[in-house]
């Protein structure tokens, strides 16, 4: 009757990432993947650009501060948003972004993206290719 | 380009439920709903049964036990998932279960369902409805 399946925890230093759903473990309803990034106070994840997916994205635990570069217009767009600011945040492909915990505690992104997975999906810098103030205030 | 969309937050004493995913805001991508729930420590939630919906179930925060009451057999299923010991849990419709939040901190569980919330697709007992001992050990 009740099943118990393996999912995939990575561990990282600035948060684990946590498997969900895919196509395989829904019986096809889920046409993506969704997916749990932890993010720690202070720590930094960036830059991230996807060329196909878009992605949707919620803060059920912590809060988050997500910044965006515009190519177009070369200027970053900053959103915090978290459990006592709960919204959703739909990032288009060819966007560069990253993201930094602000809680103390715990941070946790959960993520919907369109595409299953795939680093040739992905471009990737070092949080330094683009000067942004990260400090907290 | 970047979008910041409502999504609804409903306040609990034993712990908040976060909608996230739907139809609606993933361009048919989703054929179900994804949503949070909280469950504060010794907290528990139960009893429910869902008459059609089957549940994927994730721990990605915390640790949480679940309970299932097989009617068949008279019998109840314990299982304990959460961050250190990440797994799925498969609940087919036409089980009562209920759950307790086992972590001082905090606890998320991540749930999948195959059926847009349906008040008329769920059945409701009160938790002393059925003896179990929930004791924290």
């Amino acid at each position: 009757m009740i099943e118990v399946r393996e999912l995939r925890k990575i561990v990282n230093p600035n948060g684990n990432i946590y498997h969900f759903l895919k196509k395989s473990n829904t019986n096809d309803k889920v046409d993506g993947e969704v997916y749990f990034t932890e993010v720690l106070y202070n720590k930094i994840k960036a830059w991230k650009y996807h060329k196909k997916a878009t992605l949707n994205l919620s803060v059920p635990i912590g809060e988050v501060r997500f910044v965006f570069f515009d190519l177009n217009s070369n200027s970053f767009i900053e959103k915090i948003i978290g459990e006592n600011n709960y919204k959703q945040i739909l990032i288009p492909p060819k966007i560069w972004f990253g993201f930094q915990g602000l809680d103390s505690n715990k941070n946790l992104i959960a993520s919907f993206s369109d595409h299953i997975f795939d680093e040739n999906e992905i471009n990737r810098k070092d949080v330094s290719d683009f000067s942004y103030d990260w400090s907290i205030k």
